[in-house]
């Protein structure tokens, strides 16, 4: 029964857009762990340069349910 | 004299874009709402399935004007 | 048994003081609900044209009681 | 597509406990809204006379779907 | 020395209560982590159907001791 | 005429429940202050020992009324 | 030297106005306390009976200086 | 297209009360800010000197538009 | 040595969408600042006139670096 | 059996650093009160005149276990 | 009569340690404003590289008196 | 491309100065972390015993570099 489930906050950083960085954020976390259920948008930042946007920026709190017959809730 | 509005908060949840989570939330609001005057973005979410991202959804808080002739303190 | 409450969000504008726009606020909230209790005031706001201020608006959140016998929960 | 939920804010009272409070809140609700989803606590107070606890009490921010055949956004 | 702790976040559900849902999180950690030294708790949610409650649901935000002779900075 | 009120803050812990330990909060506070109204939860924590929660703490805000005819407001 | 203080929570309600009520907690924490500097209004409410403005109720945040001479940190 | 406008923060003292206060300030700023709109009170707080009040103070944030026509990004 | 900045709040609308008004009014600021580094999301709202959206609306707190050289601190 | 604690707001004012306010603020709360426990730092400003700092001040929350043989929950 | 004060912000920076950061931001402060006040801490950050802390740096609310002689409003 | 960040929570204790709990804190997620890039102070706590102070102690969101080639998005 999965009814346990871990919050991991991460950073994520595009050159197009918010909604950008949010997928680019989701693919990479999703490379590492498994059941991935939904995020978060804490924070959303652009940074500047020479006036210019150079980059999107979020905060993402990801949610990601922990199985009960594996050990990950060491993993984040 | 209109100087009495109301607040009320809905979520909307779009497959394209927060965007247009919030285009369907305020048209959904207006169908039963007379004088919807702003909504402000109290929170981001993405729902996330497979490892790809299935909604976007928003919390609203949607302002709108009780006019004086009607009742409709009471409809929300 | 009273036991259960609303609460719903407004905004009133006076063009005398906060204390006329709270009191205009509960007015009105008082023509279509019954019950009210009370009201926390949330934000306070001036609005200013011509380097004169034009409106004291508040934001109150007003609670009224639900009466067992009537099916009020669907009014706001 | 029922994709627009509504969130609407009550306070419920129990002589027994905040669960207690928490049913009876959520029962209450359900006599005049269909569609009911979930329910965050958002506070939690007793209420005390002579020494001894005489209610404890919840505010909830409850949830509800709202169905596309219906014009209930009016309802709260 | 213990003098390094981390913490991290967790939601756990249960069918029977609130500190059901914490008795079964802060079992559930403990299967993966040594050094658990408490947990605050950060939301309380009813998930509810049918207009009954399904589940009860809380954030946790877990503290355990990292010690000094392991690397488990990098386990969560 | 009993209008002014005092506001304080104290931590109780149970061996029990969240709730046992409002109770023993509450008992505790009425051994020496007259006039107790009610109390508002602002923080729950459990600690934990060898993968087992050893106690449920609350932090309280307590409100109890200031007689005219005595001087307790030096009190706490 | 004077250069520790305190600060003690208290409720203070009239049937005038919130200034009123600000007066009243100030003239009652300074029957008991020396020292008291200043007030930080936390909260304001409105408290209502039959659709009519009862009371105007104000949290405040009173700052005392404790004098070095006195043991009063024991007083609030 | 004026749209882009400025918040700036002041803070405001008056002997009378905080709607004089906030007048105060608002006239204040008019006499070097063009296009002020809009003021939101923030902090209400009251000084006090041998148990009386001696000035009611506000902090307010205060919006005025910025026009293209002028450099005045640079001013606050 | 450029180690202090500035941080200034600004207002944006744009009719297109929020990240145009990010755009515009990063532009803005540009225009009479030098130095800017980055601006942080601080609120979105739309604005709704006759069941449409008319303009989606930023508050941003920008930040630029003040060089050593320039007397600017008292631009904002 | 010790499980009811006390929490009472200081501020300390040091012309020396934030630290030396914190341990000044600590040994004038232990003169009056057995059982500090520990200090949480709410807020931290500096006082500045003619362009220096003046003094370095700290708030602080204090929390003092209430003994059950005394009854000191009168004092604060 | 000096009744009105600016608030504004800045981030400092030091390479030694916060209340190095604070003192040369409010000395970089001086060097435009006249009428510091006080400065309230709102964030603290360390940056660090190669796994040494690089600088450490403050968020500051700054506050400065208008007088009524001067049109610095403006400035900030 | 190294856009993606992690943010982990630790708290850092020293019987020093809060500097010194950053220190340590800092350097011990070094030893398990590659990346690290910067903290924020969240909490400042002294602990208490004996009327001395007997740690200073310091939360920290710790944030770090994911690099591409590595799966270490599950260690935290």
């Amino acid at each position: 029964m999965a009814s346990v489930a871990r919050v991991t906050t991460i950073t994520s950083r595009s050159e197009q857009s918010f909604e950008d960085a949010i997928r680019q954020g989701v693919q990479r976390v999703n490379e590492t762990l498994r059941g991935v259920e939904g995020a978060w948008v804490k924070d959303q930042v652009v940074n500047i340069a020479d006036g210019a946007i150079t980059s999107w920026q979020v905060t993402l709190e990801v949610t990601f349910v922990l199985d009960g017959a594996h050990g990950d809730a060491s993993s984040d």
